[in-house]
């Protein structure tokens, strides 16, 4: 990178955080896919100032940025490209407010995801998103790449519990979206806009998130179904009932056979499909619900139910959902971990194409997730070092892709696209759709500094 | 109008969907504010491709379009301008679909609030966004200006209700956005973007609803109050029990008068406001949730609080409420209705600034709404013909807007812009949100053909 570039960036920041070497850069090439790109720098702001000045001398200079946070992402979104900096907000990692009376919070992009959980928690409130990566995932990854988790199914996803964004635009103008209110009608939609934008809009700064009062009680139960078929009736059932639990996840019967191999816990081998079911609410409404949960599950062919009431019962029934990912990678090292989404009533037929695809490319391909919502993740077990294999992995993805379309679905669920998916996006939007999608980026970044060749 | 272009018009929906008569496009020339503007051609499309091939009309011979449902909108956001047409979608008023098993409906924009209520209700299901004009109403108005209503506190407004769209385009091209899955992270949220952009960004012609099941049981309480203070204090000693009521209901004394004097209802003339909370839920949480709500509200220095759980009596409760808009209007024939919006914890002090604002300027200023979400409604009540009064309105309005920022809130909770406070949204986003907006508009609107002249 031209010297005089990274002397400016050093005068913005200071020279203790900007790395160069090629060893340090390597550490910032990736993400959670199999996607690499080594940045030309990696530049650590600590505040709004710094991130607008250095998109400013982006701009003045034409280089590109690749905005991220611990990069966990499953889309490639925050890998960088050649030329760019890498820009790592995780030292803007302040929790600035946290207020019970407007139930909400401002914090900086770098806070860890689980770090806010608890945060939140010990104040009696609650933040709902729960992404898998959350140990180690940030809020502005969160929110950049509008990040789902299990507890979608009943609080929705990311996008749903941002009030209001501070944002560095690609102009390195600083712009505040949204606010502190719930209800907020003042123009566009900006917060909405740039939540899930992965970067392309703008560089978020600041996060003000809508919090809830933490649920007093829960219950979870395992439910046991020898049919794929029955476990997805229950779904609907439960939903019939008039009851939404907090999470309603799945695993098909390669997904238990890895979990069982890997834990020796006891699953049953033979069944085709595991329910983890959790209710929460008041102390009343728990034990309702879970009783409703309970029959549902029995009037539709479940082999078995276990309910857990105290929190060690449910720990021991989550540990196999929980060690799923570490399980399956067990079986070959590359995992290519996917999220099409269906409507609900089609989750039967989405497993059925699945089984279909993963048969007809011989690969392996567990599916769990998050049922309730039609959120599978079919995770595809290989080896990247094997060429010919990898080459039915790309046509096995791009199958259920349409596979998902097909039925009514979308291409990505929680991950975004990035660069895994760019190829797909038209598919599901359109040349309408992503000519609409490309007007509004060239419009706010008419130079492309912003985290160029993502999405499109 | 340009004769040709009346007759291309009609050559697209048929002669006897076209209304040119001046007493005819009066009819269409004003919506629930002092807005007035004369359309130059009202016309009903009754499907999508009509509404397309007329927005192409409009491209092709640079006519502005201004898309319209009932005209029930407090903003000015469908009255129209000089030389445009009126689109009218009252026509397009299908429910195309309700799933139970997916959650969602699909509904055509002309569709009315009231009636898709009664359709999902009737199925086990539930739409919360109840805009006060419910009745009159349509979906494609509420989306188009992200509606509210008192059930936002716990459930959201219009937006959060939103899965998917057909919209067709400023260019007069079909897009579709989102879908039918809760979870979609696939390209920018368009969907949101979209919903609440007044018809600027695209005519809606077709929407994707969220649905939820409905809730078993209800209960309603009537708080009444010697101090505004205390009733401020029990909203958030409420919150702080872990309770979201389905509504929360505030109203001033001055309301309190207007309605009494209205219905003769026997309300405590005394009273400087008055509550009105509802849990909703299943029958166990709704009495837990109504024990708590009681005792916070007696905790907190309430002079008297009743509970009905029978409809018949939570309906007698309710009355007082949906009495307020008739009720003061009796005062004096105009009604300036606002939205502004504070934090939660702000509304005391906010209300304290109305009053002072009201008498400031002598002017009757009723202060009721949402309390929960702090989406107060002050309504300026005075007499148009009255020019010097008049006046003080606009310096009154200027102000609680000035007020409502200062206290971390925004111009409008749930009415929108359109034309009643275009001159005032600076004062929230500044030149930089703003310019971001236009950016977006002019990108997607190069010729500004839909509803030209609203927002900015």
């Amino acid at each position: 990178m031209d010297k005089e570039i990274i002397k400016k960036i050093k005068g913005i920041v200071g020279r203790q955080r900007v790395l160069e070497s090629f060893e340090e850069r390597l550490c910032y090439s990736y993400d959670g896919t199999v996607q690499r790109g080594i940045p030309a720098l990696v530049v650590f702001p600590e505040n709004t100032q710094e991130v607008a000045e250095i998109v400013k001398l982006a701009n003045e200079k034409e280089f590109p940025i690749f905005p991220r946070g611990a990069g966990t992402g499953l889309s490639g979104g925050s890998v960088p490209q050649d030329r760019g900096i890498a820009l790592v907000l995780t030292r803007m990692n302040k929790i600035k407010e946290i207020s019970k009376e407007d139930l909400l919070a401002v914090v900086e992009p770098g806070v860890i995801t689980e770090v806010f959980h608890q945060a939140v928690e010990k104040e009696g409130l609650f933040y709902p998103p729960d992404p898998a990566s959350l140990k180690t995932s940030t809020l502005g990854g969160n929110v950049a790449e509008n990040a789902g988790g299990p507890r979608a199914f009943k609080y929705g996803v990311t996008k749903d519990y941002v009030l209001g964004l501070e944002v560095v635009t690609p102009q390195g103008d600083i712009m505040r979206t949204g606010g502190r209110t719930v209800k907020n009608v003042t123009g566009y939609d900006l917060t909405r806009l740039i939540v899930g934008s992965e970067g392309t809009l703008g560089i978020i700064t600041e996060i003000t998130l809508r919090l809830l009062p933490k649920p007093q009680a829960k219950q979870t139960a395992l439910a046991i179904y020898d049919k794929m078929e029955n476990a997805a009736q229950t779904v609907t059932a439960i939903i019939c009932e008039g009851i939404i639990p907090a999470t309603l996840e799945l695993m098909d019967q390669t997904t238990i056979h890895c979990v069982e191999n890997y834990l020796n816990m006891g699953l049953p081998l033979d069944a085709e499909a595991v329910l983890l079911i959790e209710v929460d609410g008041s102390p009343g409404q728990v034990v309702e619900e879970m009783k409703l949960v309970k029959v549902a599950c029995e009037k539709n062919g479940c082999r078995q139910v276990q309910v857990a009431a105290e929190a060690t019962e449910r720990d021991r029934l989550w540990k196999a959902r929980r060690a799923v990912s570490s399980a399956i990678v067990q079986l070959k090292p590359t995992k290519i971990s996917e999220d099409a989404t269906v409507p609900r009533s089609k989750i039967p037929e989405m497993v059925r194409r699945l089984k279909a695809i993963s048969t007809k490319y011989n690969l392996y391909l567990p599916v769990f997730g998050h049922a309730g919502d039609g959120n599978l993740h079919p995770n595809i077990i290989a080896d990247k070092r094997d060429h010919e294999e990898m080459e039915r992995v790309e046509k096995a993805v791009a199958e259920l892709f349409q596979a998902a379309l097909d039925l009514g679905g979308t291409l990505s669920g929680e991950h975004g696209i990035g660069l895994m998916k760019k190829t797909y996006l038209v598919w599901e939007t359109g040349d309408v759709g992503i000519n609409y999608m490309k007007a509004i980026k060239n419009a706010v970044d008419p130079k492309g500094i912003l985290n160029p060749g993502k999405m499109f």
